[in-house]
């Protein structure tokens, strides 16, 4: 009885707060409006003071709305007060083989040295990952594991964790059996055995531009062409651009962060992984879908994946917990539809198996639901994160600076004007001990000098936002070479 | 004091006891002669009676001889009652590519039935690694830990863990620091680094025949040629063979198991390592040294690695901690002298790093001593192993065979008569629950068809000793086809 009378009031609260966004959102209620007072809002939808005080709680962490002391609740969001989206990328339509090895050095090097503001990570803060309790479950999984996780764990990975990692594929509407499923040493070691199955020295592969640059070197040092696709900053790769390449190119696979990409941000809408798949299907390219992401989402549910409409076994679903629980403990998956005998050899002869007993603790996590409550916190932590670097972009950067507006995952995309150049910025920003991503390592081509990615994955605290405030403004310093 | 004295009465134990046992060993007192009583030990050396015991029970220990109740000590070593050595192997010398996964996969996956003896495997058995005391290092690495082990680690690996490693290489007489070491997921994965870094798909490596089938896959799935080199079942690599083709062949790199390889467990001798070595530098071509056995020695030293005459950085170094500590931990490194910027690349583009946690618990491990006590036990075990299936082959193997004689490490060659197939033997052993390693997955060519190769890893008792009889009276049982 209790669950549902709760669920009940979940999906009240809910029902509330979300009347009030569409309305905050459509601008049918305006910066600075007052809002109905609690009461007004107990007697008109009939719910509990203590509803109604949820649904403002929800609407503040949103960043929505603000409590103003003796006055009551008022609409704090304008749409003007968020930066402008930037355009569909437009990467030149020939693959480029190349080295930002440098630069990328040189940008993770600094990331040693004490003090220094982390926005170049993309990855979240130690603060926000439940390290008490996966020491506990380190310490359950010893004890629990056949052999403690001595012995060679099997090839395909920990039983547990590919029946958890099934289970939880539902969410995207793709049931996996676990005998669908091989564990990896994080998500990229998944990337790599897909890569080294498919491809050989030479061949072209299609990603995103901007594309990760983890993806970039992965290509590189496996002596790959890299074909960069225009890319939408919130639905993802141009479906034009992909259908052109599979018919003119001669593309070995595609590689698409789907959801939440790095570092855009974007998500493919359902109906474009749907498409998506039907172009890959119909010219017979496979696809690796790296979805390490999606489930840190900041609307109601989780995203499908282009797994979802896979019907020829062609996706090869990638994920880990790096981004969302353990970077250090190196797990990660791979669904390869119909790839599996591959990867699994790929798998043996490079690494033989995974680390048994870290398995085992995200195993656990899954099954006794740890891991869901851990997110449902980091999703609303990194949400609030994100909005409250929408807008300090919005009010210290230079005017006419865009920036992608993700709705799930750690990163946002920043276009400055035309005339900074991020590299530069990038060496004045270092010395103020603060590093982010210049946009010049997510490709192979002359372009996004005037771009960064910024990581929002961290504690939002004054700190920050003091160090948010002096990026603008150095950024506003810049006077850079005119363009013409 | 203590420890001066302690020192000293070790000394003198095995004093006496390598004076008898070089007097058993050169027949002077030959089987079943009676041995001096303790008493006479104790006055002829001037020692303790506890000193007098202690020598006996070291050479009760290494089989050399036994006790008779209420009659004193005997004898009880032949060396007519251990097999002959294999001769130097013969493989042809042409490079082949090849598969010789299907039987590899039959062997290994017969490995999951319950109640079956698993002389195939390369790795010890639980009941001889510490697991206890690892999981009390488990919790200690995760509590020490900055950040619990949760974040990412170092692409080049545990600091810690990276200097007990340089420490413990005094042993090889070779220095490193720990700037020079880079960890990974197990031996197994910092090969292939290295293979991935130094050759492309054709090229051509040579390595010991018969050779660990796990080098033939990686070698495989890249694509690589394999030159089988004659190899000789104490000494190891034939080195007029290795000048020969590092003279004629196109070598791209030489990979070796330079301490009690695998599976003829041979040693070579330090000249020949050193000689190695020149020859190399000469015609400067890249060793792969795979030295993951090393500690496990039978003898009074850890033997050397080619790597302590490397003088240009030719040689790189792999190890782990696999075959002696705890192989699902998935803890291994390399040394890899000038290549070191292109494996650290590997590392970091195909995983980015290691688990950070087990690396902590191994380095701990390494730091208090555990570590050698945990190998002075299992060194001592194993040397007992061997010499027990070095007897048991002598009297229930057929007339003829011949076996390796490994001075360390955990598997032994055996040699049967010509007629008998141990592809054929193997699927009558398996109805028996005892599954062996045939000797045709250790080479691409056509040899080895009378080979096996078997794993004295186990806890020696009464099940394994029968398991054995049996085996050998199945062979004894082979009439197979009739060789000309």
């Amino acid at each position: 009885m209790k669950d549902k009378t709760e669920t009940h009031i979940e999906f009240l609260y809910l029902r509330i707060s979300g009347v009030i966004e569409h309305q905050i959102l459509t601008n049918i209620l305006r910066y600075g409006d007052k809002l109905p007072s609690l009461r007004t809002i107990c007697r008109e939808y009939g719910v509990s003071q203590n509803t109604a005080l949820k649904a403002y709680y929800h609407l503040e962490s949103k960043l929505l709305i603000e409590t103003r002391p003796q006055s009551g609740y008022y609409v704090r969001y304008s749409s003007h007060r968020i930066p402008a989206i930037p355009k569909v990328t437009n990467p030149a339509a020939t693959a480029k083989t190349g080295d930002s090895d440098q630069l990328i050095s040189i940008v993770y090097n600094s990331l040693g040295e004490d003090g220094c503001l982390p926005l170049s990570l993309g990855t979240p803060a130690n603060e926000l990952l439940p390290i008490a309790k996966l020491n506990k479950g380190l310490l359950l999984a010893a004890r629990e594991l056949k052999g403690s996780g001595v012995a060679y764990d099997k090839v395909e990975g920990n039983v547990r964790l590919r029946r958890q990692i099934a289970r939880w594929s539902f969410a995207m509407e793709y049931q996996f059996s676990h005998e669908d499923l091989i564990t990896t040493n994080g998500c990229l070691n998944a990337l790599s055995y897909c890569m080294m199955a498919l491809t050989e020295k030479g061949d072209t592969v299609a990603m995103e531009s901007p594309v990760s640059f983890g993806m970039l070197q992965l290509a590189q040092v496996l002596g790959l062409k890299v074909l960069e696709l225009p890319t939408h900053p919130q639905t993802g790769v141009d479906l034009n651009a992909l259908e052109d390449a599979l018919r003119k190119e001669k593309l070995k696979l595609c590689l698409f962060i789907s959801n939440f990409s790095n570092p855009l941000g974007s998500c493919m809408p359902d109906a474009h992984k749907k498409e998506a798949v039907r172009l890959i299907e119909k010219y017979n390219i496979p696809l690796i879908e790296n979805d390490l992401n999606a489930d840190v989402y900041f609307g109601k549910h989780r995203p499908k994946s282009c797994k979802t409409y896979d019907e020829c076994g062609l996706v090869l679903w990638c994920g880990s917990v790096s981004k969302t629980l353990a970077p250090g403990y190196r797990v990660g998956w791979v669904a390869p539809g119909k790839f599996k005998e591959r990867i699994l050899r790929m798998k043996l002869y490079h690494a033989i198996s995974s680390t048994a007993v870290t398995q085992e603790v995200i195993a656990s996590f899954l099954e006794t639901g740890r891991y869901e409550s851990h997110l449902r916190k980091l999703r609303q932590t990194l949400h609030f994160n994100y909005l409250k670097y929408a807008q300090t972009i919005a009010d210290y950067f230079p005017e006419g600076t865009k920036a992608s507006r993700p709705q799930g995952g750690f990163v946002l995309w920043v276009e400055l004007p035309r005339h900074i150049n991020t590299i530069q910025l990038y060496e004045k920003a270092l010395k103020q001990k603060i590093s982010f991503a210049p946009g010049r390592i997510f490709t192979l081509q002359n372009q996004f000098d005037n771009c960064m990615r910024l990581n929002y994955g961290l504690v939002w605290n004054e700190k920050l936002e003091c160090s948010l405030q002096l990026l603008g403004n150095l950024a506003k310093a810049e006077r850079g070479q005119q363009y013409p």
